[in-house]
């Protein structure tokens, strides 16, 4: 049903930055003439009925109703009474994983060559739980909260995730050393699945482990899967491998809906001036389409926006280049036809 | 009181490679005539009154006598009622500041040049509390435990270490954004002792940005502090910069005692066959060294052991060389002269 007619997408462009590089990936799925309306609403934290700051409903109308979407960064003013944002979406509409793939591209320079890992972050649970006491003074508690059903979809989506994109491993990374009970039950989860994916090697391995071998030698490692502060962690890590966020798209995948968004921040001390870099945005909005299976559409725009940064000509200033976000993104038009 | 005379210092060879490392250590030791005797003991674990198995009580006197001891990898045999050996004896000891130094060595080829880090790590409480529930079933919590009294302990000891060993910042690890009442506690606890070194710079970061950075560029950073898990995982990754578990040391530091130790495993599969890398062990000696403030001995120690690592011509098999542990034991004593 996807892959014909217009779809509607829901469009979050966020604070800071996100405006400018939004109307980047507009006009660059604009050129490549992709069937998307984009559905456009405001995400800035609106005061709800019970006090507390949240999303504003008529973006929460527009994800339920188009069940897509793309989103640029959101700030989360400081304070009490004020959660993240970014956190609120992929609660509300229980967008159980997380997939950040973390690929090295050619002209982008870094220590590493060659990285290619996949991390699948628990996204609803854990460490994320937000439930924390003080049971006296100075001595506080805060709950992870680890549950056999989103361990087992968690786990699930990994493997299916690999076996859809012919990956040759899953890797479980844990702490059931130490959180026997819980990341033993995530574990015991991982294990299940497994034996329903032949095709796929499974492997558990130690956070700690995993974050040695990560820096010493990324070419150990395939798709991961992982509790959600851990996959926080890994991931932005991985993004360190291959040139930061800047450069590495993410999604947030759920039964009936899923949130495509860049991962970096509003960075206000740059908003407003067009030197902004769309790539994780762009590369954002490639896996969305390969979401809704538009696979030409991603094919030619992700091999458009690599084509721009191996040729390295036309460069924003974040990574070493001189061109603004206007002059980039008409690069990567220029390079679609 | 600890320069002169003979000092006593349990010795606790461990499991695997552990006493074959632990020879190679006292040979050195020896040979720089280090004024120490070795109370040997043994760890391997003993079945307790509560049926639970546990460090055997010699040992625990022994340290307890000594109040400082050097230790090689300890095996914990896998299954109900185990814990880790490595985890009671930091908790027995109340050993509450990890510290994990890692710093890049001539001749050791990575991806990285000068790494100078040193992670402070929470070493009693937080994700490793060990209490954990099944509430109901498949609904798992672990408790993540942060206590003011803790938390000020380590932050004190970052800053009086930083000040002490004439390093320039410290920087407080967190996910405050997300565990607000635990992460935030312990980040208030930095910011007060802060206060009380002027000296040092103070900054605080989110531990996935911190992750992010330290691979990009690691001279971002000098001295980390942060809880437990965050330790953990941060100071493994640094290990992993500079060469890996078997070249850096730890110390665990305590009110009334110390514990130095290899963190690397007990490798079973090289035991016994002379070809284990006693570096980590050693350069934990030498940390032990500076804490009974016997600098000299240290200084010539460390030093000999960084020329043979420079020079490169007789290495273990792990960093690449032909030679044997004994061979390599007694090059660094030849570079001692
Ligand atoms: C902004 C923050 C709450 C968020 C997180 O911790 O998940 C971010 O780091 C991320 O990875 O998306
Ligand atoms: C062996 C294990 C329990 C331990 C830990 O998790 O602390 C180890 O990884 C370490 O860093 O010393």
């Amino acid at each position: 049903q996807y892959s014909t007619g217009v779809r509607k997408v829901t469009l979050i462009p966020g604070h800071g930055i996100g405006p400018e590089i939004t109307v980047a990936v507009q006009k660059i799925f604009e050129a490549a003439k992709v069937p998307i309306e984009w559905d456009e609403v405001d995400v800035t934290a609106v005061r709800g009925p019970d006090g507390k700051f949240g999303i504003p409903q008529k973006a929460i109308d527009s994800v339920n109703a188009n069940k897509i979407g793309l989103k640029g960064p959101l700030m989360t003013p400081v304070g009490k009474g004020y959660r993240s944002l970014n956190l609120a979406l992929r609660k509300e509409f229980d967008l159980y994983a997380n997939v950040r793939p973390c690929k090295s591209l050619d002209g982008i320079k870094t220590l590493y060559d060659n990285v290619d890992v996949v991390t699948i972050r628990e996204n609803t649970e854990g460490e994320y739980s937000g439930i924390e006491h003080e049971i006296v003074d100075g001595v506080v508690q805060s709950i992870k909260l680890i549950t056999e059903e989103a361990s087992k979809r968690v786990a699930e989506f990994a493997f299916q995730f690999a076996q859809d994109n012919k990956r040759k491993k899953v890797t479980a990374v844990h702490k059931a050393n130490i959180m026997r009970m819980s990341d033993g039950l995530f574990l015991r989860c991982c294990r299940d699945l497994a034996t329903k994916y032949p095709g796929v090697t499974f492997e558990e391995r130690y956070l700690d482990t995993v974050c040695l071998n990560m820096v010493q030698d990324p070419s150990k490692f395939d798709v991961l899967v992982m509790p959600n502060l851990y996959g926080d962690i890994m991931s932005d890590m991985c993004s360190g491998l291959v040139g930061g966020l800047g450069l590495t798209p993410s999604g947030n995948i759920g039964k009936n809906g899923a949130l495509f968004e860049s991962v970096h921040g509003t960075a206000p001390s740059i908003a407003g001036q067009d030197k902004a870099n769309p790539t994780a945005l762009l590369l954002s909005g490639v896996m969305m389409l390969r979401h809704l299976r538009m696979y030409d559409f991603a094919d030619r725009i992700e091999g458009a926006c690599f084509a721009v940064l191996k040729e390295g000509r036309v460069l924003t200033e974040d990574l070493g280049g001189k061109s603004s976000c206007t002059d980039y993104t008409n690069e990567i038009i220029r390079n679609m036809n």
